[in-house]
């Protein structure tokens, strides 16, 4: 159930307004007119709750929840208990997306600029945009209609940030231009200096980072995240790009557009993603390689050479997921007890 | 030795008193009047100073040492140079833990509200409570009696800390309510939005995240660590759990009690660690899985499975720290220049 | 290309000049009265652009370039195309690095203290040093000349700053003596409180962290990296050392001089780097060991053991490079789909 410390939820709505809206199936003879009050999972549904079930592994829950309504996959409508109802969607997890933002929509932060924001004089900041307490705004920066800059964070000169992005607190934009519809959470840092120089053992030396970095649109960058500006090209992050929390992009490095990217991974410099690459956690990928469209890495994977689109891997340093099963399969059969000796 | 710009020693005290203070016991004969003045490591301590062995790594500094005593197992007394007592303790750790806390103090900071903090008219601080420069309170928020928040932090609306919590330099806290007695680090950011969407070629769908995050008593958070609310339920983090630096928490996760996770560690959305779990270094932990009571796991596995109470894991994908052994002694037979090579 | 919105070139030059500035050598015949105006990668650079070439991933764009000149190992010198210069270094990305810092020199923030910044009495700030908007100095904290220290910014009580130093927005700085010339990235923190505790089902017992942080002359900091104060002495990081983004350093580490640490690194407590040592990404290294003079670890390597000066590893547990190829050779074959079967 929703922390209801933070989170106000709508109006209920009936089962036929809400199936309507996120385009889900009523099977024949369900009541329409049933209400529904909140969103909750399985295990805590009440009968004024709408749920949603995807993953089997909650299957058990599925059979027992009290809740008004279950969003599910046709194939599972006769696994739900008697009294809810089956609501029918091919992909039930985006469907109940879509009823959760349709009961707790974001109350929005009406704009005005708080008085210990130092924001200079030739910024330019949207009068419907709404900048937080100790916010600094720089020379030349411009930030667009109905951004929100959450309290501490930091715009650097003439960095730009499109119509209705919010910058988290404490965050550092620097050298970059930001798309609308951006989510950039708390303690990000864009545009920071590319790990460059020359190794030298009288002193490594800088290579100057004369890059920026592009934020498409729609992007969400999670907390902590490090995005590095380029050498002498700008590093890119492609519309609809979703970035988790703690996660390293290097300089040059160009993200595609659609690509999923999970905590702890490293992207090391001028490396490419395609479009809807998916990253899982704690990836590492080393400089100058190209991972192609819709490539999918696993996590803990170390690609250090090109990944065709589409491919599935694994491992360090990565194979496919297929051949990396085997060696585990063979490793495991080698390291058992007796293996090995004559029978 | 302790690094005296920073910390102040407090006033000497006898060996006997000391050693009553801590409950470690004097040897026979030794002399309870001997003054300790402060606390050093083996191979810096002075003759006023106690130390403590418990690594058998240092043993020849151990049997080097110019400390006036050292605290250790009673099986390593006959380990110390003449001259140096040895103050027995079955956990001398711990023991030298509770000596440097009491001759380190913490000058405890006083009470104030620095003017430049922005705190809203409706929260509620403690008047024993810290709030440091550039601080910000926001609505609805409550920060209990003896708390410190320290410079340019950010408390978000309606959150909740408990008595004697200290919340570090810049951290940010929102959507979380914090037990009494915590240690919240400097960058770390908590109740950030969970990393859910439904992926989509169209655009992936934010879920909204409509979870808190519940921290208990006595919690230390490292240096930015993350930890994301939960999406319908509460993300949760036990008391007594000791979190290191650079940690990604993920929605829904529930840590137990007297858990330790270290450093660049992350734990995937729904996870479930029992109480006294132990996370090494830079583990992985998958999604929805459940991490038996008291499990040790090595730093850098990846568990993809349920793991049962008391197990001790390795590897990627994890099996047994004794099947990962095998594994690895296998193959370095096997990659042996020569191996598989008739004779 | 540099990006122009955030970074302003000099006066272009003739070859001869830069070859000189930068120790290249133009070929006998070579027009030493051309201009070069800016750098730039060898795919986009015009006509008066100098480029330069080291990994032989971009061979063909080399042979495809349209820049003025591009600096160059000898041996690759016919392989520019005709028009273009071949300046020649055995060292060119150096020589690049050199001449792109003499075209882009830093226009230097100039001095002054911004007026919401929080500055205690005691605390000694040089008149030529730079303090953004919203940080935090402490008493006894002293700031050295030329020092630029950035927005929101914190530097905690008696902290030391050498000169020319520069600390980014957002940073927090305790316990610690940072020398000259260094570089720290925003999100930085150093001097946090080391992750040191006796375990205790009763409750984890905290083991003060008494010891500072001392960081030598020219090093560099990545972004939302940390560095934890030592347990009874200092964590050092020795003069030049450079550390990328994400990266952990434990309590009581001692890192030479010109080391270099990349992204998402973690170093454990008490463990040594001697000089010159290279950690590539998401390396791990457990506490209390030893790692030789210009060792090098491989991208997610898990050192447990000392490693001798000058050894090249990878793995986990880490062995030699050439160990750790022959091991997944060795999978390799085994796992090929019909290995074991016989013919």
């Amino acid at each position: 159930m929703p922390n209801k410390l933070f989170f106000q939820c709508g109006q209920p709505v009936t089962l036929g307004e809400l199936a309507n809206h996120i385009s889900a199936v009523l099977p024949d003879g369900a009541d329409a007119s049933k209400l529904i009050a909140d969103v909750s999972p399985l295990d805590r549904a009440t009968d004024q709750d709408l749920s949603f079930f995807e993953n089997r592994r909650y299957l058990s829950q599925l059979e027992q929840t009290k809740a008004a309504a279950v969003l599910l996959d046709p194939r599972f409508a006769d696994r739900v208990p008697e009294g809810v109802t089956a609501l029918l969607s091919d992909r039930p997890y985006r469907a109940f997306a879509l009823s959760a933002q349709f009961f707790y929509q974001n109350a929005e932060k009406s704009g005005a600029i708080h008085p210990t924001a130092v924001i200079d004089a030739s910024a330019i900041v949207d009068e419907t945009a709404v900048v937080e307490a100790g916010v600094v705004v720089k020379d030349g920066a411009r930030i667009g209609a109905g951004c929100v800059i959450e309290d501490n964070a930091i715009i650097d000169r003439n960095v730009r940030i499109g119509d209705g992005t919010k910058v988290g607190a404490g965050a550092y934009l620097g050298f970059c231009e930001v798309g609308s519809k951006c989510l950039i959470h708390p303690g990000v840092r864009i545009g920071t200096r590319g790990f460059g120089f020359a190794m030298d053992e009288a002193g490594h030396i800088d290579v100057p980072q004369l890059g920026g970095v592009q934020v498409g649109v729609g992007v969400e960058i999670g907390a902590n995240s490090t995005i590095d500006r380029g050498m002498s090209e700008d590093t890119v992050i492609g519309d609809g790009t979703k970035i988790d929390n703690l996660v390293q992009i290097g300089h040059n490095v160009k993200v595609g557009k659609g690509c999923v990217i999970v905590a702890l991974t490293g992207i090391a410099g001028s490396t490419v993603l395609e479009d809807y690459v998916v990253l899982a956690a704690q990836v590492g990928i080393a400089g100058h390689l190209r991972i192609g469209r819709g490539a999918q890495i696993a996590a803990k994977c170390g690609i250090i050479r090109d990944v065709p689109p589409g491919a599935r891997m694994g491992g360090v340093p990565a194979v496919s997921i297929k051949q990396w099963l085997r060696q585990h399969a063979v490793l495991e059969k080698l390291s058992r007890p007796g293996a090995g000796r004559k029978k």
